[in-house]
Order: structure tokens, then C-alpha cells, then sequence
């Protein structure tokens, strides 16, 4: 009989707590794997006994598909109701609509009858905070009183959403990736997807969006579409029981989130499957794009951005780029690059110190002050006043003739006229001068306060905050090339494709190559990046630009280090994870790894046969391991499996209670007989249900880098060494992890759970 | 010391052939893997002693970047090339060019002056051959004649074919995905993606795709791929001398062919992802990305169907689609869920009647009698006449008011005009009556005519026949339907979308649906298949019928059984290929698989210290082992390590040339320190150096299901069995696979290789 065929006899008994982990700590994925194969086993055995467990099997065997459907309408719900309810608050900030106030600007506007297309942001039921307290829209005083509204309803909205966070739902802040990441890894984080932080996650996001912080809602909403995938999961046993199950609905809840923070479903699923996930089946890939999909259109069909789009930059440019302008697309990922590495740097030294001195008792203040600032600085720039999906919009955006923002404030050719949509290039006029200034000033502002943001005990995502650095510096560059063309046509980089009359440079476009350099800097995504802007722009025509920057910007990036920010979060906080990515090149042998190491107290193991309860308890009591290897004798140390901690003392405590003639000095047996005793010893305990018999086993000859690859590709806890078949020592995934650091001249201390 | 590091230093000797395998043999990926590592440090130390050593080292990093590019452009020319050549030589059948006989149909009135648009088809400098041969282009005898010189030309075409191949490479039959699959899970055919099959594949497939067979050029525009990335591999000896990363370059060359052969580049890495690759790290992911572009630029920049489009059916619907439409896409899905099961049963039925029968002996009369019959039953009928891509992209089209096609002879109502994009419903006319007589007989045919002619001994594809049936089905039910709509849209399916005068259903779009439901009824694909359709019309809209189709279609396909074609061909062809999608279940140990079994003479071990060279000569001469196990002594039989066969045969003959004092009774040892031998014993001979010190070992009590999964996710060529520190037997790859296939019911013995 097989040793997970034990197992599953021995669950059957009323043991609640078999076959579960304790908090903070690694699952088993083999043992997971081995439990469901169990289970489907029983099942299509079952399903051939009476119609009933047949029709009880297809449900089984469709559960995978139901939880998708749920995961994706709720996924899908909830971000547009998050979309609606940020619309609104954001424009509490600047006034309210006198018809109802739970309307936006523009739906305010849309549905006043006065509107004509022109003045479609100005109606007279919608009316800013000094128009309604103190009847004027002019002037120095109503601008004082509108500024001082904003920062008061930034603060509000902010010192709501910290409170929550901290009195309900501590796990809420952040942006949750690091965090998933080390979960799908196989590492138990209680709570971390639960209801509570469901709740609270989604209502304090809507505020801290809304209050303007610079801060995303992208990332959180992968958290919030995990939760989700967590509570549906739990009301299936198929999922709830079993970590490693569960783990793969918990794949394709990222690949839903991902879709309905852009719209992007194709995007979704790569971005979980290339950043998030650890374990990624075929099947998995199938069912995520499921769920994907209905996520992004239960988005579309709840239509929050009032235009039947399921992207949320959506963008169509009119004239083809050309290969000389690939010199600077490969400059704004060079800029990505750095963006990357300056910011990971700066923000891992503040929340490091944030952890690490008094500044972190104090949360509530810090998102105050830094709230407070942000609104102060921010409300006089209109680029850092209008919401960062809005900027990031009207940056990439191609100036048409209809286009009434201020970066399209050229000079036109009063004697042409032309079709609407092939404007050629033209010079630039005031405005376009001042938004040059007032944009490099946000471009600073955004890079500094952005350092300082991520990592508050708020959620917040990036994406959304590196996009907006990435297309301000990219729409800069791109105007400046656009009137270097303009003005200095006959030079010979521009003579082939840049006529005068011609419409040859996109600024828009420069402003997207940027932002997809800037995300891949700080995220070191590369094709769920590019296929994520390639949905936005719906053509491969520009998908060469955006993979110059993309790769130029990992280049760079990752020649200051190799970790993204969500590494490098996940090593600040210690996190059990082994990384897919990195190569581990090291010469060392499992030997210098295992413990116990040379001049260190004998590995402490169970014997088969010889030991008694009370020696069992000892040893459970003065060790903390959670297992001990289980050998034929002391002498000879031949190894013949593993028993787990948990079970153990649950097995002894179940023995003691009910099994008769169970004492102290009881010797307990792995073996199939009992050994033989003296005729006036107690009952034996026979524990041979609870032995792993096919405990992993390396030879301390076994290079490092094959044991590295054995604990990611089989996620293994641990793994026992022998030489000639005895038993030498053990390795745990701490312990590798621990290696890799020493390797890494890291800090192997840093490395804290189990 | 590790024990791959000792074999890099034995390795470094000049021995030639180690570290290599024999044909027909499988790969150890871990050892690959080892062995990259070892390579990687050394250039790695290596590149800090001097500044060309650097330069080097940088050279190599760049090395996969460099083949991904060449892989790209060769891919992207080649199948530039194929098509222009197939577009000739389709029309050669037809008629020639007055002006330039290489001129195809279409690029010759294109050249001419005197077409109008009207008459884009008709122009004096293209002459049937009855205008040429005859001077009469109607009448019955300009018809034989035009007839007989197309079954002339395709019998032409398939002997030319059919005979390069069997003379020069006989590889480069079939569409070869099952055997790149094969190869990319660790096998070794040689010559199978040699340059001799590049060239002859890439001739042949243009004279069969011309000879109007039913077959389509995809699969083996994958194969011409494979090759590319084989031959440029073998320029870097990165990638020449490691079977493992040679194997990572193979995996982004199918992405690059599928990417050429539809247009679709992320679609090409989705298919190399979940149907061709087995060992897909994120490198690979991201390389084969960039392959895959640089192929799909390429071939636009040739620009072979003349539209600067990328994408091989271009289509633009101007309707959406409505849900009560779902229920006839998922009549399709079944449709393709039965053509996917009935082709693939009748295929593989004839293949095996080919394979053992005397109907193998005669490949090239086989070729000719099923050209023949082609193109005599193909002729006549306007829709088996023209190519099948044509056909399908007819199938695909929306009816424009500009479109001159049988399909679009609707009755139009005189009083009505309507801009050309937005014609409503119309009663069908007499073309389309009669067009649907000749589909109905075209798919007949196709259907049957795939069967036996996918898997003769010339290229050939399923792709595209598939799309056809596909296509054909789909634009039937598509044309029904919308005369339904027409004729009663008062029934209560109707009355709520289609009232008179609307536009509400696109012919066109079933025969997408129709034709993505056959695609993935023959191969099971599902991501790939709809993320390459989504490419093809570049919008979201269409995503949920093609899903629902493809979902339908692998359904009900895997209710029939789980095999694809590209499977069943693995299985009929006897190769060793774990398939990373089968989930194996049964209840069965490992000491159920291992040899040897009960009953059966012992393991063949070496002995550490105590065999003679002749000892061991002997054994390797009487067994057939591709290695042996290392112990003790045959007492104790704890386990030191594996020595491989063919490295042994090399140690000994290298040590009989080389070393003074080795004779046949010299013993052979494995530890570090020669054993204590009598004074005048011979000289031992050490080899320790080819011991591999960390062989994989299982207890006997692991369940089977683990053991596959280590076998799949390692790589393993074989794995030994202990049970308490004992050697009790091995597990090979194909030990597991016939234990697999044994479990479901199948001969055993068709597993052939190792």
C-alpha cells in the first residue's frame, strides 16, 4: 500500500488538523499533489457505484470552471465599482454635482440638458466648492478656498482608509504582489486572502486612489482578485483542502486581476504566468485565460469609463514610426532603467529604515504627512492635480484637431487643410512651452514623492505611478524630437522620412515607449509588458518600439542589480522564497549545506523500533524541527522515511486519549510488525500510518545547483542526505535559501521563516 | 570536488565523444544542465584574467540573442520565399505570364498597363494554356485541355517531390511536429533537423503545396524552423554541445514558424509554450518572443501576399455578434470536436495499415495515385480548385459591396442605399444556392481526401485542410442561419437583435468560429489557437465565440479520447515522449515499475573495488544497459553512485592504449584511494572520474505518480530504487512509459526507444 494511501486512511479518521500547515510555512508540493491524485482516485471509483456519485464526480470535475466564472465576475464587479467610486471621489476633491451628488463631473454634465459639446466640462449643475460656499469661481479667495478643500478631502479620504487598514485589515496595505508571490511559492500567509482583507482592501483603495497619493490601484487589484479567488476556493473541498490546488485557482485570480486593472486579458495571463506564478500547468494557463476574459468583460459590460472600452488607455495613432527614432525609444529605456534601479534602491532604504527605527510606530502620521504634501505641491500643477490615469491618458494621446489640451497648443498653417486624423508636424506654441515646464517639475515631484509612497501601510500599487514618470519623460522627448524635426528638417538624420508637411513624429507614442521602459525598470517585466501595451494599442505595428525599451531597460536595470522591486520587497521582509529566475552557478555540494554542520550535535532522528514515547516527547519538546527522519537503528543509520512534527504529537495525543494501554515508557514502532518485547512491557504504539516512506533523498555529492533545481521544480520542504545509503543530514528550503544568501554575500539571517 | 566538476575535467581530456549520446537515445537534462553551469563558471572566471577573455564572455552572453535573430531572418526569408514560389507555381497550373514566365497570375496583370480594376483578374499577358496552346479560351475543348494540364502539373509537382524526399532526405516528410516534440522532450534523432532537411523540406514544400494536395504548409514551415535554430545553433558551441540549451534554441524556432506561418507572433509562443516545448524556462519565453518578431518583420518586409499585412487572413467584421448566436458557434464546437476525433481515428488507422502492410512499400505510387485522384475530383469544383488558403480567406470574408464572390450573390434591394460597410440581411441569391451545393461536395471531399493524405512520405500539414473543413461547415451554417434571420426574424430567437433591415449576421464569422473549432478538435490546442485567431482579426469583440468554439471542440474531441493527432503519431511512431498533459493516477509503487521484476536474474551493478576490467568487459558485452548502478560489494549493496555505458567503454579503451600497466585482470576501482591489492597484482585502473556520485534514487514504496513527476520535471534518463539505504533495482524513461502505457490499456511494446 502506498505511503500516501496510509496517509489518506489515517485522514479519514476524525483528525481536524491532519494534513494542514501552520502558519508561516512551506507546503509540501508533492505531498499536495500526491493527496489530490488520492482524492480523484476515490472519487472516479466512487462515480462508478451509483448515479448519484457520477453526477457528484462531473460536478467535481467542473468545479475548476465554476470557480474561474465566479472568480471573474467578481474580480470583474469589483473593479468597476472601484473605477466608479474613485471617478466620484476624485472629483469631490474639486466640487460637487448639484442634481445628485453621488454624480462625477461628467456624469453630471452628461446628464444636464444645457451641454453642447464644446463646454462638456463645464455645466451649471456641476459646481466647485467656491462656487457653492462662496458663490464665485474666480479669484484669489475661491482658488485658496478650492486648494484648501483639496488637501482637506486628500487628508480625510487618506486618514479614513489608514485607520481602516490598521484597526481591520493589517494585511490590506501594500501592493500584495511581493506578498503572492511568496504564497503561490508555496508558503502559508493566514489571512492574507481572507474576507476581511477583501473588504477592506477594495473600500481603501477607492480612498487612497481618490486622495490623490501617488499611488496605483493596478497592483492592490491583484490582491483583491486573489481574495477572491481564495473565498470562492474555499467553498469547494476540492480547493479548500489542499494548498497546492488552491494555489492554481490563486494563479488564474492574478492572471483576472491583471485583465481588469488594464483590460487586458492576454496580458493578464502572461503576467502570471511570467511574474507571479511558481507552479503553472498547462491547465492552469487554460483556465486563467477563462477567468481572464470573463473578468474583462464583466468589466466592459459595467462600462466605467463610459466608452465601451475594455482597455484603460486606449490609444490609436495615425503615422508609422521610423527606424531613425529607435535611437531615442532606446534612450528612454536606458531612462526606464535607472528609473528602475534608483528607484528600487531609494524605497527598499526607506522602508528599511521605516522597519528598522522609530519612524515605523507611526503610520497613521506618516500617511498624513505625505499625504498633506502630496496635495499641497500637487494641487498648483495641473499635471499632478488631474488623476494619474488621466495624465498618463492625455500623454499618450496623439494631438488631433479636435484635442483641446494644452499639449496641443501648436501654431497652425492657416492656408492648410487637411483631413482631421493626418495633422502633419507643426511648432509649438505656448502652451506646449509651459506644459514643457510645468511637466519636467511633475516628472520630479512624481519620481521623489513616489520613493517615499510605495510601502506606507495603505494599498498601493506602481504601475500606475512608473507609467506616469515614463510617459512624462517620454512625451517630452518626444515633443523635443518632434520640433527638432520640425525645425531642422533638412538634416540628415530627418531627410528621408521628415518633410516639411509631413506628419512624422508622435509625441503620444514617445510617452508609451517611455512608461512601458519605466514599468519594465521597476517590475523587470518583459512580455507580459509588451503584449499588455500591444492590447492597449491594438497593432503590432508599434510592438517593435515597445520591445526596444523594454529590453534596453531590463538591460540596464538589471546590470545595478538583478532584483525587480517585488524581490527586493520579498527579501526585506524575509520571505521564504526561491526565485525561478536566478541561476545559481555556486561549485558547492549538498555537504557544505546540509545541517547538522561538522562540529555540530547529531541530526536528531526516531529510531524504528526502540524508542519510547516519552524519548519521542522529549524530543519533540527541546527541538523546533518540523520533522524528523526516521532510521532502522542508531548504529546503522540506514534511513527508511520521515515523519512529520504535527503528526507525531497529533498522533500521540490521539493514542494517549483513546487508545488503551498507551503510557510513558510505550515503545513505539514504524515498522509493520511490532518489534519483540519483554513480556511485562506496555502496549506498543504502532505509528507506521503517519512514516513517509518515500521521503526525498540527495547524496551529499549532489552539486547545489541540482538540489537548487530539485527544491523549485518539485517545491520540496526538505530533502534528506546519505552517503552509501546512511542517513548524513538534512536540508530544509530555509537552509537553501540561507546558502543562496551566504552565496549572494547577503545576509543568510535575513531569511526568517519556515 | 562535485561530481559533474569531475566530469568537466575528464571531459576537458581528448575524448571525443563523451558527453554526447547515441542516436535514438534520450537525454539527461540535469546533467545538461550541470554541465552548462560548469561551462558558464569557467567562462565566467575565465573573463576576469584579461580583457579579450571579457570580451569573450560577453560574446557568449550575447550568443542566444544573436541565434534568436538569425533564426528569425532565415525563418521570416524562407517562408517569404515558399510563398511567393507557391504563388507561381499554384498558377502554373493555370496559365503562364506572356511577359515573364515568373510572373504569378496576379503580379502579372498587376505589371500590365492596360488592367482596369474591374478586370483585375483578366488581362491579355496572362494566358490560360488553352489560350496558349489553342488560341481558344471557352469551349469544351479548352476545358479538357486547361484540365489536363492541371493534373499534369500537380502529378508533376507530387513526383518531384515525393522523390527528392525519398532520395535525399527522407526526414522531411509529415509535418513533423510529433518528432520536434519528441526531440525537444529530451530525444535525439540525427539528421532530423539536419540541413539536408531544411533544404529538401523547404523545396518540397512549395511543389506540394503547389500541387494542389489537400495539405497546408504550417506544421512544416515549424519543421523549416527547427532547422534554422538547429543550424545556427550548431555555429555557437554554446548551444552545439549541450543537448539541453541546443533544445531551448528549438523551442523559440517553433514560435518563430508558427509566427511566420499565420502572421501571429505572440500566438507562435503561446502554441511553442502549451503544444510543442517541454522544458520552457522564462529565458526561453522572452527569446523565442523576440525570435518570433524579427520572423514576422521579416517576412512583412518581403511582403508576399502583397498587402503589407502580416497576418495570413486578414479579416474585418463590421457587426458584433449576439449571444443567441452562441448556440450555433457551439454546434461548431461540436462539429470539430467529431472532424477532430473521426480524422485522427481514420488517419491513424490508414497510417498504421501503411506502416505494416505492403501499402508502405510503394510511397511514390501512393503519392501519385492520391495526387491524381485530387486533382481530378478537385477541378470541377470551383472551391477544391483554387488554393486552400484561398478558399478559406473567401470563407472568411465579410460580403462588401465591392466583393464579386459567388458567396456574396444576395438580392439587393435597388431602393435602398446604405454606405458600402453596413449592408443589412439580404434574401440569397442564385449564386449562393448554388455555392452552397458546391461547398457541401468540397467538404465531403476534403474531409476525405486529409484522411489518406496527411502522413504520405512528402511534407505536409493539417492546418490548413483542417481550417478549410473547418471554414467550409462554419460559412454553410453561417449563410443558414442568416436566411433563417432574413426569412423570419418575427420568431422570438430573432425578434430581439435581427429586425429587417439590420445587419446581424456575419457568414463570415462562423466560418472563423467553424474553422478555430476544427484547428482545435485535430490538435487540442487552446490558448494559442484562440490568442492566434485573436491576432488574425486584431479584436477583442470576436474573443467569446471562438473560445466557446474552442472549448466545445476539446470537449467533446477529449470525450472520444484524450489523444491529439500530434500524439497518436508519437504513440504509432513508438517514440518516448512523457507527455507533460497526461495525469497519470493509478495506485501503483515504484517497486511495481522497476527491473528487475520478481522472478528475474539481479540487477547488473559494478562493484566499487573488486571487479576486474575483464569483468566489466564482459558485462557491458552480455548486457545492453545504457548504465550501471555502483555499490559496495554484493553483500551490503548500498549505493555509490552510476556509471554511464558508454563513458565505461571509453574509460577502459582509453586506459588500454594509454595507461602502462592495464590488462584484463586489473581491477577496477571507484573510490578515491585504490584498494589494498596483493604485491603483484596488475595496476588498478581508477574510475572514479566517470562515476557520477549523486545519481537519483527513489524508495520502492514512492508512489508511480511521483515518480512520473520526477521523471517530467527533471528530465531523468533513469532513476534507482532503495529501500533503508539498499539498491533493489532501476527505473527507466521507458520502463515508465510502458508502465504507463500498460495502465491505459495499451500495448506495452510500442514503446521502442530508449
Amino acid at each position: 500500500m502506498s505511503a500516501s494511501g496510509n496517509l489518506m486512511d489515517f485522514l479519514d479518521e476524525p483528525f481536524p488538523d491532519v494534513g494542514t500547515y501552520e502558519d508561516f510555512h512551506t507546503i509540501d508540493w508533492l505531498r499536495e499533489k500526491s493527496r489530490d491524485t488520492d482524492r480523484h482516485r476515490k472519487i472516479t471509483s466512487k462515480s462508478k457505484e451509483s448515479i448519484w456519485e457520477f453526477i457528484k464526480s462531473l460536478l467535481d470535475a467542473w468545479s475548476g470552471w465554476v470557480v474561474m466564472l465566479l472568480i471573474g465576475l467578481l474580480a470583474g464587479t469589483l473593479a468597476g465599482v472601484i473605477d466608479l467610486a474613485v471617478d466620484w471621489m476624485t472629483d469631490l476633491k474639486e466640487g460637487v454635482c448639484l442634481s445628485a451628488f453621488w454624480y462625477s463631473h461628467e456624469q453630471c454634465c452628461w446628464t444636464s440638458n444645457e451641454t453642447t459639446f464644446e463646454d462638456r466640462d463645464k455645466c451649471p449643475l456641476w459646481q466647485k466648492w467656491s462656487e457653492l460656499l462662496l458663490s464665485q469661481s474666480e479669484g484669489a479667495s475661491a482658488y485658496i478656498l478650492n486648494y484648501l478643500m483639496y488637501i482637506l478631502w486628500a487628508l480625510l479620504f487618506a486618514f479614513l482608509a489608514v485607520s481602516l487598514v490598521r484597526v481591520f485589515a493589517p494585511y490590506a496595505c501594500g501592493s500584495g504582489i511581493p506578498e503572492i508571490k511568496t504564497i503561490l511559492s508555496g508558503f502559508i500567509i493566514r489571512g492574507y486572502l481572507g474576507k476581511w482583507t477583501l473588504l477592506i482592501k477594495t473600500v481603501t483603495l477607492v480612498l487612497v486612489v481618490s486622495s490623490g497619493l501617488s499611488l496605483g490601484k493596478e497592483g492592490p487589484l491583484v490582491h483583491v482578485a486573489c481574495c477572491c479567488g481564495n473565498f470562492f476556493s474555499s467553498l469547494f473541498s476540492k480547493y479548500s483542502k489542499n494548498e497546492g490546488k488552491r494555489r492554481e485557482v490563486l494563479s488564474a485570480a492574478a492572471a483576472a486581476g491583471v485583465s481588469v486593472a488594464f483590460g487586458a486579458p492576454i496580458g493578464g495571463v502572461l503576467f502570471s504566468l511570467e511574474e507571479v506564478s511558481y507552479y503553472f500547468p498547462l491547465k492552469t494557463l487554460w483556465r486563467s485565460f477563462f477567468a481572464a476574459l470573463v473578468a474583462a468583460f464583466t468589466l466592459r459590460s459595467i462600462n466605467p469609463f463610459g466608452n465601451s472600452r475594455l482597455v484603460l488607455f486606449y490609444v490609436e495613432y495615425h503615422t508609422p514610426w521610423y527606424m531613425a527614432e529607435l535611437f531615442p525609444f532606446i534612450l528612454l529605456g536606458v531612462f526606464g532603467g535607472l528609473w528602475g534601479t534608483v528607484f528600487t534602491r531609494c524605497n527598499i532604504a526607506w522602508c528599511r529604515r521605516r522597519k528598522t527605527t522609530r519612524l515605523g510606530k507611526y503610520p497613521v502620521l506618516e500617511v498624513i504627512v505625505v499625504t498633506a504634501i502630496t496635495a499641497i505641491i500637487a494641487y498648483p500643477n495641473p499635471y499632478t492635480r488631474q488623476s494619474t490615469s488621466e495624465l498618463i491618458s492625455e500623454l499618450f494621446n496623439d494631438c488631433g484637431a479636435l484635442e483641446s489640451s494644452q499639449l496641443c497648443d501648436y501654431i497652425n498653417d492657416p492656408n492648410m487643410t487637411r483631413p482631421v486624423d493626418d495633422i502633419p508636424d507643426r511648432p509649438a506654441g505656448v502652451g506646449v512651452y509651459t506644459a514643457m515646464w510645468q511637466l519636467a517639475l511633475a516628472l520630479i515631484f512624481k519620481i521623489v514623492i513616489t520613493i517615499f509612497t510605495f510601502g506606507m501601510k495603505i494599498p498601493s500599487g506602481l504601475f500606475i505611478p512608473s507609467m506616469a514618470v515614463g510617459a512624462m519623460a517620454g512625451r517630452m522627448v518626444g515633443i523635443g524630437v518632434e520640433q527638432l524635426a520640425y525645425h531642422h528638417h533638412d538634416w540628415i538624420i530627418f531627410r528621408n522620412w521628415c518633410r516639411p508637411g509631413a506628419d512624422c513624429v508622435t509625441p503620444g507614442l514617445y510617452a508609451m515607449v517611455g512608461a512601458a521602459a519605466c514599468l519594465g525598470g521597476v517590475t523587470r517585466m518583459t512580455v507580459s509588458l509588451v503584449v499588455i501595451m500591444f492590447e492597449l494599442t491594438g497593432g503590432l505595428e508599434y510592438i517593435v518600439p515597445l520591445m526596444a525599451a523594454a529590453v534596453t531597460s531590463k538591460w540596464v536595470a538589471d546590470a545595478f542589480g538583478k532584483e525587480g522591486i517585488y524581490e527586493a520587497h520579498i527579501h526585506l521582509n524575509g520571505y521564504p522564497f526561491l526565485d525561478v529566475k536566478d541561476e545559481f552557478t555556486h561549485r558547492t555540494l549538498a555537504t557544505d549545506v546540509m545541517r547538522p554542520r561538522r562540529g555540530e550535535p547529531p541530526l536528531s532522528v526516531l529510531t524504528q523500533d526502540s524508542m519510547t514515547v516519552e524519548d519521542v516527547e522529549t524530543l519533540i519538546k527541546e527541538t523546533d524541527y518540523n520533522g524528523f527522519p526516521v532510521v532502522v537503528s542508531r548504529d546503522s543509520e540506514r534511513l527508511i522515511g520521515f515523519a512529520q512534527r504535527r503528526e507525531l504529537i497529533l498522533a500521540i495525543k490521539n493514542a494517549r486519549q483513546r487508545q488503551e494501554g498507551i503510557v510513558s515508557n510505550s515503545i513505539m514502532y514504524f515498522t509493520e510488525e511490532p518489534p519483540e518485547l519483554p513480556a511485562n512491557s506496555p502496549h506498543p504504539l504502532k505509528l507506521r500510518r503517519i512514516l513517509n516512506l518515500s521521503p526525498f533523498t540527495v547524496t551529499d555529492h549532489t552539486p547545489m545547483e541540482t538540489v537548487v533545481d530539485i527544491f523549485r521544480k518539485l517545491g520540496l520542504r526538505q530533502c534528506l542526505v546519505t552517503r552509501s545509503g546512511r542517513l548524513l543530514g538534512i536540508i530544509t528550503k530555509k537552509d537553501v535559501l540561507r546558502h543562496m544568501a551566504q552565496m549572494a554575500n547577503q545576509d543568510p539571517e535575513s531569511i526568517m521563516f519556515n
